[in-house]
């Protein structure tokens, strides 16, 4: 049997700390660490939506992730210099939006807008799932922010969520893959699910061999018990008193 | 209990047509429609692969998907006057690569590249699941063009890829969904599987509500039962001799 | 004497194919063919018209062409992922939206749009003739559908648009060049003409050595005649019940 | 019967001054005024051509047109700042750079490369005609430089080019339009003409009305005339001794 | 002691010529020359101002600076072909712009825009200084021509503006840099003054060693004696009558 | 007399931070700390320099600034989105470039690049300037980490560098403006100095009124102290074991 480098059992999370307020200007904003991987969570709350919204009474929720150039193993190429942004950045930024968007109620939200800025400062597998899990603490922050402000028309949150990676490596099922078991690992699949342990996103790719049905029910097994103790770290960090 | 609009059952597939060799200058050529969602796939075959593969001995197979503009109900602004790819385009367009990619041996292959173009010529739901399973063909085609040219080292397929749509529409689960049934969805499923019924990609998405696990593996029954489908129509495709 | 490798007289157009309503959205939709070049033409209709021509009274046409990366003998690069609109594209557009706006009444057209998406599926010379030739059915098509809306002032075609390419090959003058006649033509014409035979555009170009006046006037007589073919066969089509 | 605005008959071309060695840098540089557009012509001379020419023997010719945002009448967007060159622009530079092809022999240039840049100065109508007549007269003078230098293999200069417009103003031709005719003419054509009288480009356009065969002789005759005293024009400045 | 190539004394400006109302479209065109260094300023006055200031009363001055192709040694590509600004062209536009500002009452101003734009035509050092030296005799005369129209509310020019640069040569100071001079300074700096001998702007740049106060306070000398010249020079340019 | 809001002497820095070793993956990173303004330093060394380089026997060190979307007041737009680099971003990243190569051996570092990436992810004024003081920081640890692994010739860094700010508020020169300071600033200078006490750039700007000899001076002073706090405090976390 193997053992993973970093000791952890296999449906074990690496060491998670969520950092409340690690910014002075945004509504919210909240260093998440998974492991050696460190994602700065931002979101800036303002009144009014895009146009296509506007006198709808709805608000709006949206995200962007970047990621430094210096926080990869080797340096990246920045994204503004080359003049687009990537087909990988894109897709994790409509993620990462989608997935808050699920627990957003835009009418008690009202016409105000809420971004959420993901910026990767530092990368070791799991960017994505640490992101989503960062920023519904983030929002969180910022909706409590946009509540005291009077401008909300209701409870616009209406569950938690919380994000995780899981994978097949040499054949075994493991939770909350860093980078090394990450690029080894046969299926690789993100799952996205709700503080009452529903789905809300479902993302699983085979790397190398296609996998069967067997190997995705143990994958999502374990992701579930993952979401599970992410939504729990939640909950303390949000209950904590600002430092 | 609500019927579908065009009469089918809910684990039944729309009509779907494969037509080979519909332009005459890529390797392989195919017309894909599921209903009135039309793609339309080629694979151009060529020597060489891109610099960071050189002297690998290994080939490549890429994918690019788009839509016209006047694919959709209401016209669509072209992305290369905009000037950049959009996001959903940059997704879809990794989806395809990446599912296709999945059944290739590169040592087969050989020091050759694939470039499979997927231009959506009408959309009506399901296009890039329609995409995949029509670039499969057109892949099949390309790669027989190569070995009639004696430019393999083997077989590169290592298997055949389909995909469709499923979803969750007014609380029932549905196979191959159309626009309409599309844009109703709660849940919304894509999957990609090889010919012999196990997973290559799972995309599942909480349009609405979140989703459970009995419903997620209600979703993924019915995409099985649609993926098998889809191998047999494939296999009759390239069964036939060329018109 | 050298005859043509399709067997066609030198006065001779390829054949003509106008498939009306290809496309189930756009307001007009015709699949134009010269020989095996196949351009999809679509007319979007809307109401309203940019900014600058906002409360004229006046209607606005525009056009885009482009090319599929495989509807070429080599694959070519989409234009989208460079991030830009190529020289030659940008021509072309601007030739079909000249050409077709040569026989718009904006008057009678009232403050609607028309844009017409000319995206050439398969390429084998006279491309640019023939997405003029289609757009006019197209363009016909979709103010045939403003008129039953009863979104217009008056009948705002004044007259109906062909184009045909003509050139001279090892000394003969010939119409509609596929493209092996195309590279090999010393001197090459792009004629546009409307219905009673007058000149909408002339574009005449010198690739290998300069051209005196006589090779330029039996090049716009053999133009004249072929756009004459071109005229009825458009009347034909539209006259035709749709199938 | 109309006069013109300035006084010339209609088959008169506005005062044409061309100035040599108006730049220090490049191998040429020419000034050409028509009336008051002022285009600015440099040849700029390199050895070696462009990757896809290299061990040909061939040389290379290209052109690049631009209008500084101060030449026109109200000031223009500048299009590096735009991020990109518009429709028009392009249309021009390729015009410029085929019109200044079609006299050069390119086994005798060698694998040396000239780009001739047009830069507007100054807009008053006809700026992408002077050009065409400025560009050969830099062209001349940077082939001379390149044969002082011992680069040349032969000379690749075949031919003298020269370009003039023509239009019909109320019904009368007229040879090269200032702006204010431009704007109001029905037909306007752009004529490119060796220096002995045969046609490099012919590029005619119904902006109001379509035109007939009679009217488009006329123009033809016109531009002749025009052009053939531009070519005496371009030949004096070339013999006149370096000021 | 080293002399200078062109014969100058150390504090001696090269031969100034400002040339107004070289172009007829702007409100303001000058050429300024600075030895063989050739810059075109022209200030183009419109009504309104950007949509961020509409409604304060207050007016707005920017600049825009570029260079020619072919006004280098070498010819050097054009940014609009490029597809994005470089990041010298941003730096100078934004010191001319700046600078400009420096010397503008935006409440006499109104809600008018000035656009000073600042074109190359040949480099030989010094181009930033003689474009901010040039480009304040165009905004002077395109004061003048809004105050002829009565567009003012007052005396929007608080001052005039002028510049010049200087630099460390083998250890010696000099005024106004030729090309020559600047890529062998060691100390390189750009210093813009107002008339009454006051600092608007001062950018010095270590090319070589760092440098100390005394070298920075005779540089700073000979550059106040520099502005004090041009600053006579534009006001004598500025009394003449209109040629 | 006017105190400052924060408590400190008019000639006192605010509390500054260095922390070595933020980040795991470049060879130097360093977060800097000027009160509430923090930017990320990473140094990231790579064999091998530009093409225009090669063979040259010369290193390499250029610099990319960039700030976070949330890290300033209100939320600022993404310039990878945006598609394109502002003019403020490249002007910045020019100078910290400029200033870090001041101190470099370019023959001792050898044909190696070391890429300077300052993030800010906090700004509260002075960026630029905190920017270059922890990037210097960084390229001390990258080129130490050269040396540990025996890539260089000799010692490329031949001196150290720092920068601070400068500006007069109400008629008082200030050391280290935060941001309610700059904005207030009559004038702003940036100054970069060398470990020795020499200039490397001086940046002085008049925001509001030009400034005289007398004010530029009292500045320079006032910077002279600041930076040589600095360099101290640089020595201080250099000399400092790995914690």
């Amino acid at each position: 049997m193997t053992s993973r480098a970093d000791g952890r059992a296999d449906d074990e999370l690496r060491k998670i700390t969520l950092t409340r307020h690690w910014q002075d200007h945004p509504a919210g904003s909240v260093l998440v660490e998974f492991g050696r991987t460190r994602v700065l969570c931002a979101a800036s709350a303002s009144e009014g939506v895009p146009r296509w919204r506007k006198g709808s009474g709805l608000g709006w929720v949206t995200a962007e992730y970047a990621m430094l150039p210096s926080a990869t193993n080797t340096r990246s190429d920045r994204e503004s210099v080359k003049g687009k942004v990537g087909g990988r950045t894109h897709e994790i930024s409509r993620l990462v939006g989608r997935s808050l968007r699920a627990v957003i109620d835009y009418q008690a939200l009202g016409e105000n807008t809420i971004v959420l800025d993901c910026d990767v400062l530092q990368a070791d597998g799991g960017t994505r799932t640490a992101a989503i899990t960062g920023a519904y603490v983030a929002l969180a922050d910022a909706v409590a922010h946009l509540r005291e402000q009077g401008a909300l028309k209701g409870d616009p949150l209406t569950g938690s969520v919380a994000a995780v990676s899981v994978g097949i490596i040499d054949g075994t099922p493991r939770l909350d893959l860093p980078y090394e078991e990450d690029v080894r690992a046969e299926t690789d699949m993100n799952v996205v699910m709700d503080g009452a342990g529903r789905f809300i996103e479902v993302q699983g790719t085979a790397e190398g061999a296609p996998f069967d049905r067997a190997e995705l029910d143990a994958l999502l097994d374990l992701a579930a018990g993952g979401c599970a103790d992410l939504t729990r770290i939640q909950a303390e960090a949000l209950g904590a008193a600002r430092s």
